[in-house]
């Protein structure tokens, strides 16, 4: 079976437009109006394309086909909402992807052997109210029952739960683990995503089937030291904030550059008090970002690296301490949805690749209660994402979508993942 | 002859206490109402104490005692203003040790082989009105003519040539070039200062005899690369400019620690754009501050750290800017004028040690034109200065103003350094 890449194209530069902004780009949070105009449109097609559509009580968009059987359900989709000033395709693709497999099974009058379900996450981007991936979190029950009380908009301050409630579309902040789904329900989860990076651009693949979604650690290192006159203090007589910082900094680099794999390891900035050119600074903070695919490297990475700050610091007489914000290990793709993909791609005679992912998804925490499985699909436009120049081609997004649901068909008739 | 170390310690906690700020420091800054205040004050003294007194264009105040012979003066003195929030002895202590001298001397009816000048010059710390050491450029003839017009307040945008024309001391900022001396009017220029560290301190000494100020060179290093996704970007294809920057920083501190000598090298702080935890930066500034008294360390610091900058920015496909703001090489001490004050300090019991200077003073400036010299006095509280708990015992201070008279009563008898 064949999608229709008209309708999946005209629907995606449609709707991916809404929440335009001055700035030539798209600009659609979660839970404004321009979001909820976006959910009402895609809820009216996923009703014409004969789904039992809802939202859940923090915003999640469902739609779910039955099957000839009442077993566990195919749930696959990505995320609704932008980052600032970003483009139509990061999240919208997969959206649009699932809505358009869906579509063209009803059209067909095809039945599936199991019930296939599409989701549309909201406020994976977390551009407002910060966290990421939240809408996949409340489904696989991973946030705190007071969460939307005590995430605030980072600008105004506004609690999430007003957001939520201003938003009007029936939402429930205060029962947010109504929104949790039982993993029993279903079979697997699967995400067709745009790749933002160029590697499948330099290979010249329109697509990869993800093995592993990297692990991410992102932390805070505060370094203290003490302050003196660039001129006055002797350099054996220093305790020196920022060059423990610069070292540190190094060694992201280096550790990332040896680990036998392809880990990434990122220092964007470090942030120094007092910041005088003619001052030894007494106080450093260093933001770590690594990302790796190997539980063992990436357990690994974060243990070299403290061991190196611990004897920076003994070496300089400093002081440290470490603010983890995210901690989420390697999410692996399961083997049998892999080999289904790779088969399927086989098939359908779309040139492609295995890759790994080192952005993040809401596919990771669905990897964590059952069965996982990601598309990507090749950035064209110099591998751009989070901004308006984010493109990928109608024969890209048209291959993709024929994996996925020709993936799907297959899934739906196997009786187990093991 | 041995100076009156009551009268100096009451004159300097007094007159250091002018500009008392809320803090509990002093904020005396160049051609404020309290900056008067205390230049009417020192000129009661120095009328007191027989000299002719005069405030020149700028503002430096100048004081000269008659020799018997028509020979080129000595002069000695300091600076006359404070950092905000500072304390009572930084550049006040070598201001009132050339007035208790001079007073000594007046009190004895002994005249000088040839004449003595003290001097307090204007804008030092440059608190207000950016630069350093202003008064004693102006002396030593190294300001651009439309200084005043271009030089503007750091706060309030003020032009320096209003400020000095409100001061109402009939200063003349638009011919600061008549400030300038003719060195072959003097002889050598001699300073008094506080160490402003804690060598002596440790070392367990009152003073030190100065053998050089360090040369000292501040510039920027700006980095321009490329910036994007810390998860989408491998490692290789990075243009990443705060791992430059890291990279450069280290080297900074590894080339002062290998120098051979006791070069200070600095980085204060990194400034990074964007500045975001999970994306590389596509530019850093870095800004270097080193001191060094050897001529050849302190020029070949410079190209190696360049060709350093120049091999990383290759490597990694970065441009880089350089930006200089202060370049000041090396100033020595005259050997003959280091012997008379290591053979006066030995006669009058001194236990002192030689030192080189890393903080700049106005001294530099004379360096360029005649013999100059340095004295520096222990920094009792911790070394610490630029701070209201900056402090030198009456003793020391006693120590260093009678070796300052003697040095001073020793060199108006010497016919002339070679």
């Amino acid at each position: 079976m064949r999608i229709n890449r008209e309708r999946l194209w005209t629907r995606l530069q449609s709707l991916g437009g809404v929440g335009s902004d001055p700035q030539g780009g798209v600009s659609r949070f979660a839970w404004t109006p321009e979001y909820r105009e976006a959910c009402r449109i895609l809820m009216g097609w996923m009703e014409e394309a004969g789904l039992t559509v809802r939202m859940d009580g923090v915003g999640n968009i469902l739609g779910r086909m039955e099957g000839k059987h009442d077993l566990p359900a195919i749930l696959t989709g990505s995320h609704f909402d932008t980052v600032p000033n970003g483009g139509r395709f990061d999240g919208m693709a997969g959206v649009m992807a699932a809505l358009e497999l869906l579509t063209t099974l009803h059209e067909s009058g095809y039945i599936p052997e199991r019930p296939i379900e599409m989701v549309a996450f909201v406020n994976e981007e977390a551009s407002q109210f910060l966290g990421g991936t939240f809408g996949s979190k409340a489904m696989c029950g991973v946030l705190p029952s007071d969460y939307t009380r005590t995430c605030l908009h980072r600008y105004t301050g506004q609690p999430l739960r007003e957001a939520m409630l201003e938003f009007d579309m029936n939402l429930d902040p205060d029962h947010i683990e109504k929104s949790r789904i039982n993993p029993c329900d279903y079979l697997a989860f699967l995400e067709l995503h745009i790749e933002q990076g160029k590697y499948l651009l330099n290979q010249d693949l329109p697509l990869a089937v993800i093995t592993s979604v990297a692990g991410i650690r992102q932390f805070y290192i505060t370094l203290k030291g003490v302050s003196a006159h660039a001129g006055g203090m002797a350099m054996e007589d220093r305790h020196d904030t920022l060059m423990a910082a610069a070292a540190i900094a190094c060694e992201v680099e280096r550790l990332a550059l040896c680990s036998g794999s392809n880990t990434r390891g990122t220092v964007g900035y470090i942030q120094s008090h007092p910041a005088e050119h003619n001052i030894i600074a007494d106080e450093s903070v260093i933001p770590v970002d690594y990302r790796e695919d190997d539980d063992a490297i990436w357990a690994d990475y974060y243990d070299k690296l403290i061991h190196f700050v611990e004897e920076e610091c003994a070496k300089r007489g400093l002081e440290y301490t470490i603010r983890t914000t995210i901690d989420l290990r390697p999410a692996h793709c399961h083997p049998q949805l892999i080999k289904i993909m790779e088969e399927e791609a086989a098939s359908l005679e779309i040139p492609h690749t295995q890759m790994v992912s080192y952005p993040c998804h809401d596919s990771v925490n669905f990897e964590r209660i059952m069965p996982m499985g990601m598309i990507f699909l090749r950035s064209s436009n110099g591998g751009l994402s989070h901004c308006p120049q984010e493109y990928t081609t109608p024969e890209d997004m048209e291959a993709g979508t024929n994996l996925l649901l020709n993936t799907i068909l297959k899934l739906s008739k196997t009786e187990n993942l093991d």
